[in-house]
């Protein structure tokens, strides 16, 4: 096999672990030049193949590298840019051949979500339909857990471990103070339109009155009226009511609550957040006193608490998908495959791109409580391995110190500017 | 001198630490049983004297009260609840004194901010006053950090290290996906009229263009244009800007941000927070796609990324308290004093109550910089070592394991209901 350079790019929303992946990638690659060459990343994801801002990964110590297991953030940029088919974005695909002709490229490792599977395959297919031979593998990321067919996506079990963390000492404070001052909490959690994370906070409980009381999940319709009646006889039982919210939380007809309707001086729609939203509701209806919180990027950057369990997985895809690549492979994603131990354990599978690409995979009715507020065993099964074990990142001064790349720049070799 | 028992409550907001100071409270006076018999803990603070609700932390084992070091909230219940002067509330000081009685109370030790360090100061006094003999004690406590005389408030280097981590952390994520994605980003911090906290997010910043790149203090009135001016100066330089405000940032007139005029569909004013106002006003004026964040609570429960320099404070306070009473001390605070050194180090003091009750520290303007909105090399000189060391409680599961007591209830030996 001739020895062709890889691209490697980071693509959406960025996770606590994403930079562990790209660690994988490259110390793997590093392992096999005898295959792979030099890894290339795109600066901003894939807007830096199509500008030709590609990243010379090979000027990155080891130190550097190794320091990528425990930085948040996407390291050399992320965006969010979707490729169409090949024949909507043709000009883009044949752009796209012209930097990986420039540059040898054969091995394209796509870093992202359900989206960026869609790309990786068409990117998998330009061999086939426009005539340039090259291995697009795709590495599973995202903090919304719903790429199908890895029983987890790299990337969420940090955020499932800081939502439950967060929540647990959260409800604590509010404990404290619930006999004089704040009585109901609303904390508002990611996760778009699956209810993933916000059925992590539901490891948090661990006694029937521990928080989290209840738990507002897109799944679910919201029913105002029930979920009235269980902050009060929550708050008349236990003293207090912490609620966790999902972003995509919704009425019946589809409506989210975070739309329900609040404009600002400007007559602007409301500023975002269904927690406040929530928490005005429960003032307006029930007369609680109310404190709430979105953490935001916060959650999905909180490196400083991330679960091992999925920083050990991130950085296994991203080495998954290089020796996929060496073994010949095209248009597949590295996954994580549950054993059937009775100790969690776990192994890398594959999948097809083709089967991966555009599915969503929705938390399942059954890991949700009956009257729709809580998690059932079953979630509670599921959920508890991936925020296993504390992947702390090094400190000094009391701050952590994550990886400071050299980011140096390939030489261009094209002439022309391409416009994104 | 005769054996009495101490009473212990926890005043205010609660803070990660000041179950540490609990600890400290209840193991010497544990190690001084030959002077202090029991120390009785007020369900819900000084509440728990008024009706006579006692927690007997004599039946909590010496492991529940070491987990109490790295247990958020407060663990025998706080409240907001300010007794006046003795003549004033002269009923309440009379109950106060019935049930120290009826339960051999001679140490009275108030875990606290200023407000608590004042009802101290009138505890002190019902000896000379209305005959009462009793010694009393303030142990400091606060995330505001604005008790004077104290070097630091314990409470605050936590909630320090938590704001300055997670605007790093975040800082990050924003930074990787500004090409095609969020521009600016606003993060919340408490403070309520200092703006210690926000300047703690300043350490964040290490090289010039670092986050956070505006902070926002309650101490500087907030300048639309020239904010306008540095939020756009700072996109253009570094392609987004993270922007710390405190909750009590204000305009000249001293009208809050916070209170900027949204209302909601029911016509209320709007659902609080000064982050998605100041986030709104950026995208009216410069047209950015912004994100925000409000932690709240999160941040003064945030545990799991203890400082363990405010840790070990917040025990040492606790400590000295009741080394203080042993000593026939009566009105008094131990206090946090820097020592001169080089290399960080720190030594316990003493201030009276008299001078301490009620006075509010402000941050001094040399910390903030000339433009208003970051902090100066003295404040980083001040800030750093209070965030030193990482105070980590240990998991199971992937979960923080916090102290389970038994809040064991002291039999009551009065008849009558008090009503507070």
């Amino acid at each position: 096999m001739a020895r062709k350079n890889a691209f490697y790019a980071q693509s959406g929303g960025v996770t606590a672990v994403i930079n562990a992946s790209a660690a994988g990638v490259i110390e793997a690659a590093r392992e096999n030049k005898d295959v792979i060459g030099k890894v290339y990343a795109g600066r901003n994801g894939i807007i830096g193949a199509l500008t030709e801002e590609l990243i010379d990964t090979s000027k990155e110590s080891k130190s550097a590298i190794d320091a990528l297991k425990y930085t948040p953030g996407g390291a050399f940029g992320s965006c969010r840019y979707k490729l169409k088919d090949l024949k909507t974005s043709q000009r883009e695909y044949e752009r796209l051949i012209e930097v990986f002709k420039a540059h040898n490229i054969g091995y394209f490792f796509y870093n992202g979500g359900g989206d960026s599977a869609d790309t990786c395959l068409k990117v998998s297919q330009l061999s086939e339909k426009m005539g340039y031979p090259i291995q697009a593998i795709h590495v599973p990321k995202t903090v919304d857990n719903d790429l199908p067919f890895t029983d987890v996506s790299p990337g969420f079990g940090s955020v499932a471990k800081y939502t439950a963390v967060s929540c647990r000492e959260a409800a604590l404070d509010v404990a404290s103070m619930c006999a004089t001052s704040t009585k109901v909490f609303v904390m508002e959690v990611m996760g778009r339109h699956a209810g993933w994370i916000a059925a992590a906070a539901g490891l948090a409980k661990e006694e029937n009155d521990d928080a989290p009381h209840l738990i507002l999940f897109p799944e679910i319709a919201f029913d105002k009226a029930a979920f009235m009646k269980k902050v009060q006889a929550t708050v008349e039982k236990v003293g207090y009511c912490v609620i966790v919210v999902s972003e995509g939380a919704r009425y019946e007809d589809g409506t989210f609550l975070a739309d329900a309707g609040t404009t600002d001086a400007f007559g602007h729609k409301q500023l975002g957040g269904v927690a406040p939203v929530i928490a005005q509701m429960v003032k307006a209806e029930l007369g609680y006193k109310y404190h709430w919180a979105v953490s935001d990027y916060l959650q999905r950057a909180a490196r400083h608490i991330g679960s091992a369990t999925d920083m050990e997985q991130a950085y296994a895809v991203g080495r998954a998908a290089v020796e996929f690549a060496v073994a010949g492979k095209n248009a597949v994603m590295p996954t994580i495959e549950r054993k059937k131990t009775k100790k969690y354990s776990w192994t890398i599978g594959e999948a097809p791109l083709k089967k991966v690409a555009n599915v969503e995979k929705p938390m399942p009715r059954k890991f949700i409580s009956k009257d729709g507020f809580g998690i059932t065993p079953s979630a509670r099964e599921y959920l508890a391995p991936l925020i296993g074990g504390e992947s702390y990142p090094p400190y000094k001064n009391g701050l952590p110190q994550f990886a400071k790349l050299k980011l140096a720049p390939v030489a261009k070799k094209l002439n022309d500017v391409f416009d994104v």
